[in-house]
């Protein structure tokens, strides 16, 4: 198969079905509004062609997708060695807003990177002499990776996510408790809800694929912007542990660094090959989209993505 | 740097001192015998060249390296549908022979078919019949894969696993009482314990890893003894599963599908490019080889094994 | 109220009803035949006058009110010290077949004896030479306390319990991996079986409690088979842990010492006063009889025997 | 043995070594000046007779021992239906500050009100149109139970419970994120804070057993407080899980309703004799204090106040 609108239309109409075994999640604004039915995807190569197909055009919020974009800037600021000794790598058996292992493993650190308690841990570190400043570093960084100026936050999901805020409070005040979390714990959740609380069309998950993608160089301009070296470590958790507690299923039936988010989108990054952003809001009860994931696992087999199956190019295969 | 036999030596001397850091599993028997600092190294290029450093003639116990084979056969048998009916393909955070999961989530399957319970679970369905039928399926698989047609089990360590067998027993009485387990018991633990058995050479485990590597097929003689998608599912879940509970650890730092066995052996599979075996027998409190580990990383970055950099390899680094 | 024949049917009647709210054991031979609306009850006094109603002539199978017997037996052969280094006495807050906590808890042993790995372990520690003169041992004790001389086990409910076996004996080799189980495996789930198949008449459950309700002696010989002092182990233990993981609510709601078994039994010690033996199959989720629940609450507020309430005697209550 | 001053100064002595065998709770403010061999006890009949020894003359704070208070007001406020609605009634087998059971069992409601989940919850029930209300009343029932006008909330032990609050942050909005908690957070928080820092005095201690032992009436004047029903169902709470998670062994070398704080102190109630305050700041792992304890067991052998026991007054005992 070769990637084209015309493949990707009808990828996006056999997969729009699956979007009944999911459910849109009513606790974010707007997104009640969005049809169940929902699914458009953007995909583009590192030779920065784009294509794309469904309801592409969909504005969403950013949610989970968030995660490594705050690990990017912690790794930047303080290195590796430093994140994790606050967030482990390992990924987590429970659902993506579990406690449990908190208060049940030895160390008490939050599992990985991927999961709300590590994503506020990894957050509480990201350098800024307030919580506006550092956000605006998120913010500032993410414009340029998806070269989208107009990126910002939504005020009303903003409000929303504070609001309903109080399972993300009980994470954050539970790692405050046990020496995880150093900072204030207000300040680390505001600066957490407003980076999940901003505004992102399926373009920019395509891109935030392609920068990994592309080995973290801007295809047009070569700009570097972030570490070799944290780009793999990142890509490797988004495999282990980048979608929920789904991940080990997506890294056999994809095969390629993803994270998905509970708006129901999904940003994929194929190494040397493409970013994918596919937006699809009716998830499943692990928190990930059902027509989204579909199309990924089409679009791996039928585009030959998967990593483990690189080797394999030349053969024939008819047994999928 | 270039892969040779004055590499691997070097690296095995740079490497050996973490053997410090872990014990030998004394349960094992012979395995008491073998020096703390034991550390060796095979690896067999898909080009069929084979480089050695250290203590590569050790013959040791096959142990949980045998898990992947087990699937492997598994899956010919009865396709990926009825396996993952069984056995689900999640990663564990618990350590490998943990029992909780079968109790608390709630399919009660085995997370995944390379912790015990899953590995129990998977041996339960490989064809024959009878137990030693089923056996000689599995040693004549691995005869192939390694061409070493004398491999074979070793009765004083199969008495062991029988005698100390404790722990797995009550992982596999557990999955007969849920339904898991649909077979004999003793004859599930019987096939498991033999093929947990297998004396292996270094050699043999760099094959298995090199089978994998070169998409199934002996590089000699192409023949194809699996199919490309039970491979990729395979080394999707060494990725995500394959090294314990520091699987998501093994992903970042070394970054290709791997391994271990609680005898301290490691196999490793470098799409492409080439099968590793190691053999270090001081394993660390999650059953990991600690200089093995140490190998596996210096030989990830050095030779730039890492698939999530795979797009990197014309970059220059100095940031390691 | 008064306690009389009449009383016992009118309370029965009043109760059979929640019957509708269990189901019987469909595992335990011969229960499968019984009615879910089977309810019976016998009273016996400290002064040896005994009272009954309801389907009251039923014989069942022992199951987990054995459990107290072999503490009893235990307790005597070893003394509380040895015995409670082997199993704890706090109330666990999962099903009475978990096998979790011997995972999870720091020094791994059964939390208590009244639940399942727990009695397995107590079982495993009643002297004698061979697993029939253990058994006889018990069946001697408990003819004592019951004065019915033909007290015996009910083969098909024994064939039973080991051929529906595997979840303790999955417990069994979880205790044997880690030291708690010193002897044979297969001897102790042999014995345990065996005491959970002794068929046993509702009177015999009444006298069992009578037992302990007067302080050990038989009330017509003054016979004393037991020290105080494990006596009150045995009924502090039923108390905090005698219902399932409903002992919490049973000591609120009844508020004497009880021990249920999952053939929808009950024995009930009220101290001083008399023992109370309920057979009424259907049960719930936890074990426990719903019926029989239901009863023992309506004799307890009625009869005014919540020890927690013994100091509230002379005052006119009305709102229960 | 007599219950009189000079056994209780005997019985100090044989206990105050255990002290060493615990560590005083350095959170809480001029706790940590106190001795580490600080034990005081005082005992008062329910003839209203008083006897003491040791250092109890020590003022301390409220901590746990608080729980049982706000448990009988919001008993009253709501009745019993509707309070175990929201929180269980049975034992949890995890530490008290435990969050896990809020995750992991199915109907996410504390296990008990003896735990500080379950503490916090049921404090929220407490009416009033303020928390300065809520407190007062608090306060003004706590008064009447100890006849101390004079006992008030500790300002430092206040501003430190706020400070050191996460852990008590992270329960309580978790169980407002599953519905548990309806009321504002900071409010049911601010409450529990001011109720757990009231300064007690181990005659405080002794009158609130007391209250208990004698069927909620004040001795000298019988002004009934709270229902029968309601005291019933505290003491038999107290008794399965007052004592943290070795509240079961209590049960068993105790024998009657107590509970503990982390300050070190414990009231005991025993039905129809007397009430016991003890203070004895240095606790173990599980939080209650350690001679404080020895104190406990050792009066129950030698007064005879093991309920399960009182059967058993008349007879000679040698084997304790």
């Amino acid at each position: 198969m070769k990637l084209n609108n015309q493949y990707l239309a009808d990828a996006i109409e056999e997969c729009r079905p699956f979007a009944a075994e999911g459910a849109v999640n009513k606790d974010i604004p707007r997104l009640e509004q969005s049809s169940q039915n929902h699914i458009g995807v953007i995909a583009i190569t590192t030779e920065n062609k784009i294509y794309h197909a469904g309801d592409w055009k969909y504005t969403t919020s950013f949610q989970s997708c968030s995660k490594m974009i705050s690990l990017m800037l912690a790794l930047q600021d303080f290195g590796k060695e430093r994140v994790f000794q606050t967030v482990g790598m390992e990924p987590m058996d429970d659902p993506f807003n579990s406690i449990s292992h908190l208060e049940n493993f030895e160390d008490h650190r939050p599992l990985n990177p991927m999961i709300n308690s590590g994503a506020i841990a990894v957050a509480s570190l990201i350098k800024g002499h307030s919580v506006s400043h550092r956000f605006e570093r998120i913010l500032e960084l993410l414009r340029k990776i998806t070269k989208n100026n107009e990126l910002k936050m939504n005020e009303e999901v903003y409000e929303s996510e504070k609001r309903r805020g109080s399972r993300n409070r009980s994470l954050a005040y539970f790692m405050k408790s046990n020496g995880t979390l150093v900072t204030d714990v207000d300040e680390a959740l505001d600066l957490y809800f407003r980076i999940n609380s901003i505004d992102v069309h399926c373009e920019d998950l395509a891109r935030i694929g392609l920068f990994f993608a592309n080995g973290g160089k801007l295809p047009e301009d070569g700009d570097k912007l972030i570490s070799a070296r944290h780009l793999r470590t990142i890509q490797a958790i988004m495999m282990t542990s980048g979608m929920y507690n789904e991940s080990g299923q997506y890294a056999v039936e994809v095969g390629f660094p993803c994270k998905s988010g509970v708006s129901g989108i999904i940003t994929g990054a194929v190494p040397n090959k493409m970013g994918i952003g596919i937006v699809g809001p009716a998830i499943n009860k692990r928190g990930n989209s059902t027509a989204g994931g579909a199309l990924l696992r089409k679009m791996s087999r039928d585009l030959r993505l998967n990593m483990f199956g690189n080797n394999l190019l030349l053969e024939k295969e008819t047994n999928h």
